[in-house]
């Protein structure tokens, strides 16, 4: 069973460059901890047409999990979920238990601070849902997280503040998305190689993929081709950790003798 | 004249999580300051039906510059120039210029070291460009950036490794980026709001961009809601930077107002 996911961040922040997609990054993490196949991360700015173009893209891939963040906020140009309901071709709606939930995050802030808080129309478009949507709990924020099915895929909008995202993730996404991936195991293992160059290790590495079949060998060169410093990341997911272990070690043994044989030297910088 | 980019980051480092694309987000800077207008990122693993079709897709959407970075070097799973050639159906040919490119710098690395280095089949591939292709020399490594042109758009293809990247666009992108987007001035300036909660504002957001036409703002919850730290970003481009200081000034002003008005405080946090 292959859990196929596509992350998708929403906000002019991440098109001007004021941030790097730090959200996609921890969730790709996670995923792929959890045995997910990342296949596919977009960033768009806050537009409507950008949003349920992208979502329609996605969606015709049936990716099993479609995890788009940012946007789900109180302003006009939080427009994730109008987005969603456009290109699933669903009514917005206020949904009772999100507006359960944005009116309890309120009614707490009103306990602490005595300021009155009236659930004005910014406040309740944070409840307001694609129909058929079902509201997930933000135990560090406002605004709910929305889940809805289409298809194969589910799609779940999470907020773009990072601690709320990965609060939610923890809380109920992590559970399901393994449920949604078997029994999948990984195992991976970083070399660093120094005194020889990535042009001369390319041929090598082939011959050690070739004869280790299911380990796949990223290069990562830590100085611009010609000087030698090289990150090798070896990995291999599998359903028997050992098995996925033994190979991974196998092939890191065998690319070490090639690598000494080409009078380089390599050191274990992380394994997992 | 709207200068409109795209960038694609292949490599499947970014999706296991294991890094952030901070290649896009820095072009993403750079592209926004020079007046030009970043509309989507996407990073996608080393995998070739993935980097044909993303560039097929982003080539119907027409951007004025499509820039790819990653996947030039010598392994086997550096593949964005087969990719590209793939989705423009032209075939790859070793280019005389890009080889000379390589041969001199492996002609410098010998002169340093005493090692011979051959063209072998891995070296060579860095030279091997889509049909049509101009090469772009690298100051900083040793694979050149690819450009070539498709109807109304300029792909380019850039390493993966920052400083072989930032290099090339220093070097030659960022005045023929300049020359494709007119003269647009931005202007922005950033204010921190306290003592307000975003859902509060949200409303006053609108009335001052409906009162200043053209000027975009952004907030930026630096808190979850309903915690009152939010940062607002301001910004206007257009053909007089005076302009758009007034613009962006004047809309500050009004905003700081009804920020006071509603018992907050602002301060000013960065002005560009």
């Amino acid at each position: 069973m292959t859990c196929v996911v596509e992350l998708v961040g929403v906000g002019n922040e991440l098109l001007i460059g004021k941030i790097a997609n730090t959200n996609a990054q921890w969730l790709a993490k996670m995923v792929t901890n959890l045995g997910g196949d990342v296949r596919r991360i977009v960033d768009i700015g806050d537009n409507l047409d950008e949003i349920s173009g992208v979502m329609r893209e996605a969606l015709a891939r049936s990716p099993t999990w479609l995890l788009v963040t940012g946007g789900l906020g109180p302003t006009f140009d939080d427009m994730t979920l109008e987005g969603i309901a456009r290109a699933l071709e669903v009514p917005l709606e206020i949904d009772e238990e999100a507006r359960k939930m944005v009116k309890e995050k309120y009614e707490g802030y009103e306990a602490r601070t005595g300021e009155k808080i009236e659930l004005t129309p910014a406040r309740l478009k944070m409840a307001t849902l694609p129909r058929g949507a079902k509201a997930l709990k933000n135990p560090a924020g406002t605004a709910p997280s929305v889940m809805l099915h289409r298809e194969a895929t589910t799609i779940v909008a999470l907020p773009g503040v990072p601690i709320e995202m990965q609060a939610i993730f923890a809380d109920v996404l992590e559970s399901l998305i393994a449920k949604t991936v078997g029994n999948r195991y990984l195992y991976s293992k970083t070399l660093r190689a120094t005194g020889v160059i990535e042009s001369t290790l390319a041929p090598l590495i082939d011959i050690v993929m070739h004869n280790n079949a299911g380990v796949y060998i990223k290069s990562h060169p830590k100085e611009p081709e010609p000087l030698p410093v090289i990150e090798f990341h070896l990995s291999m997911s599998s359903d028997l950790l050992e098995t996925s272990r033994q190979k991974v070690e196998n092939a890191a043994l065998q690319l070490t003798k090639l690598i000494q044989e080409n009078r380089g030297k390599t050191e274990e910088i992380e394994r997992a």
